[in-house]
């Protein structure tokens, strides 16, 4: 019998990880020799650290497919479970400068229609719907001046916890929208005040939760994706301060510098609740 | 503002991977518990370790959804993007004596008949096709004695690299078969030489291969599952020492123990090879 590989047979070592990750070949993107090389290298570790078994790793793979099978262009399982376990919360960096970063979420759309300013989002408001109006300034991080022409892009769940494209009930593009900022870097529209909800809970990430004894949760917030030329853009949500789930978000987005607090608006007929929230952008050489 | 998250403001250290792992609730099973705290522990790691991007921690949901979408009752390409980076193999422990493991694989089916001793496996051999005849022992890994009535289950890829459930050329259950032992614990039967060939390329496991400038292909193997009342089972597969790939087998599963030699075999008009292929199963108390 030859000896050719440096598997040990008593147990796979380290010897055996870094045999898997000198197998990627000479042509290997340098960034991706890095990535996979550490990804390789923890969960090496991980399977020896926990010495997992062959029908404890099956189950992981039974829900990664599932997650796969139940996911289309209006439903991403996988990003839910990696959201579950605060994976897309560590990998979504803060800039240098600016507003703080949150994670996009499972529900943003490329395809949101720009509307004019002081115009609506919620175009079928529950009966239990409480509307508010938001308004703010785009400003650079480094100056303090303002962004016009910013694209400030909304979206949000209704009251019953879905978002529209979850959510047959509703028309297309409801609670969610793209407003340009006015030569002063203003933006504003009129939009529900946030609930919490539960996320999808019939897939594998609920059946993570069920396992691991967690709620369902996210607390009451709005997404953001603000877009400008010459900056860098800002991904993020803001949490309702009144919000249940603010120490215990199931997905882990929470910060404590994008908890907001709504206040009373009077002499409105539209709106019994107003927010101004500003937002500043990094400039790419800025933060390069 | 109130401040009721442990989420840095700064960045996303060990305080936040530390507040995932205890949001675990009490009822949580221990076991999950520890792995699942590992499993967080070292993917955050690996996040922090690398600098991980939204981009490319997008990329690896997108493959993940992809590889669920591909699978089926006859594929299991979540199985395969594990087994291309070695964590099937990392999953699989040998037991503390008896023959070495290896892998499963994703071609393994539950419904497999059981044949006669002696008869083939190979029910539409192809024209490139070599038959040999395989046999051997089965016994006690403590005691040495022979293990009759055990079950010797056998699959293998025709020539051109399909198991039958990926090939609409083959018949049902074609080259692969079970074997009861007699009362001397022998087993055999003919089936094909075994051949190189390459794992499926259509997918995200393909994918990853290619951008980490990898080959696609397995050594000549067969895959055996042995099981006896009392005794622990065995999942292994043997490696012909004269195949290509025995040093960089694309899904890591080679183990110098498990390399073998066929030699040719004189007098028998059904096959020109042979094989002795005897394995030894560690008993249940003796393995605890």
């Amino acid at each position: 019998m030859t000896t050719k590989t440096p598997v040990a047979e008593e147990g796979l070592g380290q010897e055996f990880t870094k045999h898997v990750i000198t197998s990627f070949g000479p042509k290997t993107d340098p960034r991706l020799r890095e990535v996979m090389g550490s990804f390789v290298q923890h969960i090496h570790d991980f399977a020896r650290e926990v010495n997992l078994t062959v029908d404890e790793w099956l189950l992981g793979v039974e829900m990664i497919n599932q997650a796969g099978q139940m996911s289309n262009e209006r439903r991403n399982e996988g990003q839910l479970m990696c959201d579950v376990i605060g994976l897309e919360t560590a990998a979504s960096k803060n800039a240098n400068s600016g507003t703080l970063t949150a994670i996009l979420g499972p529900f943003w759309r490329a395809d949101t229609p720009t509307r004019p300013n002081g115009t609506t989002i919620s175009f079928e408001t529950p009966k239990d719907g409480i509307v508010s109006f938001l308004h703010g300034t785009i400003t650079c991080a480094n100056t303090g001046k303002p962004i016009p022409n910013a694209s400030v892009e909304v979206w949000q769940a209704s009251t019953n916890g879905l978002y529209e494209q979850q959510d047959a009930d509703q028309r297309d593009c409801n609670l969610r929208g793209k407003f340009i900022t006015d030569d002063k870097g203003r933006y504003s529209f009129y939009c529900l005040k946030p609930t919490p909800y539960p996320i999808p809970e019939d897939g594998p990430a609920g059946k993570l939760l069920r396992m691991l004894d967690r709620h369902f949760y996210r607390p009451a917030h709005l997404h953001f994706m603000v877009i400008a030329d010459g900056f860098k853009s800002v991904t993020t949500q803001i949490f309702d301060s009144d919000s249940e789930y603010l120490g215990n978000d199931t997905v882990f987005a929470v910060k404590d510098g994008l908890t907001v607090t709504f206040t009373p608006r009077k002499g409105d007929p539209e709106a019994n609740w107003e927010l101004e929230f500003n937002m500043s952008l990094a400039t790419k050489k800025q933060d390069a």
